[in-house]
């Protein structure tokens, strides 16, 4: 997302793993909550296909501010050691949809194993509308705060989500 | 303070500022709380002399963790948007005392303005021991949690403190 930008985004439950999921791009996510402050504001720390990041979050709402540094192997390490019981791994996919978007299908692990997501971003809000989420596209979760992943670390799966 | 090391660090509250403050280098300090966490993990950033810092400290406890990261201008000014009601500003002199020690007298600005802290670090657990505040230094408040900058920050001064 451009830190100036609108994100327009919408996400969903997963049903099935589509096929043909060998042949997308895959990487395993490791994210952990350092500190969480009562306002909403959040700082995570993130490794990705061997690149580690800080990132801080303002809590949603009207004026949205993300703030995304990176951070070498040592710093993640020191800092990932702060976020025990609020961390989450799971591994995503980038697949292509047609129309020039790509869905983020994250397949979660650990505690989370069984939990499939997808986040699809839009250039507008009219291609947002248009969407028809493909067959193996479950219930939408957009905006749902349960499914948002510092809820998903802290508190794990929604009960019956 | 070596990230791996231990600090030998002491805190008093200051009498009076001492003679000859104007010829010590003085710097202006801006320190803002982006997000404290229910376990004490504090994330601040802070502009000194030019220079901006996004810190992340563990709460007090036996396996400190402190990261220190350097933030370009843009970057401070949007995360420091995120401290509102969670800031202090304060002036530092650095004082030689002698014996190769250096006091660091912060005079606090704003909503904090009175308060005078001084903290000096020691090289060793017996230079710290020997130490005599010259007279200008008055009580201890090593340890005190409210004279902490994140609790000064939050709760302002303490009551009769």
């Amino acid at each position: 997302m451009d830190p100036a930008g609108v994100e327009i985004e919408r996400k969903f439950l997963v049903d099935a793993l589509p096929d043909g999921l060998d042949a997308t791009r895959a990487d395993r996510i490791e994210q952990g909550y350092v500190a969480i402050g009562a306002d909403g504001v959040e700082v995570r720390v993130r490794r990705r296909a061997g690149t580690s990041t800080l990132t801080v979050k303002s809590a949603p709402g009207e004026r949205r501010v993300e703030e995304e540094i990176p951070i070498d192997d040592r710093r993640f390490a020191s800092l990932w050691s702060l976020s025990e019981g609020r961390r989450i791994g799971k591994t995503r996919h980038l697949v292509p949809l047609g129309s020039g978007l790509t869905a983020e299908l994250d397949v979660y692990d650990g505690p989370l194993e069984g939990l499939l997501t997808v986040e699809v971003e839009f250039p507008s809000l009219a291609a947002s509308a248009a969407f028809v989420p493909p067959p193996w596209v479950g219930r939408e979760v957009t905006g749902d705060p349960r499914y948002a992943n510092q809820s998903l670390a802290l508190h794990g799966l929604p009960p019956g989500g």
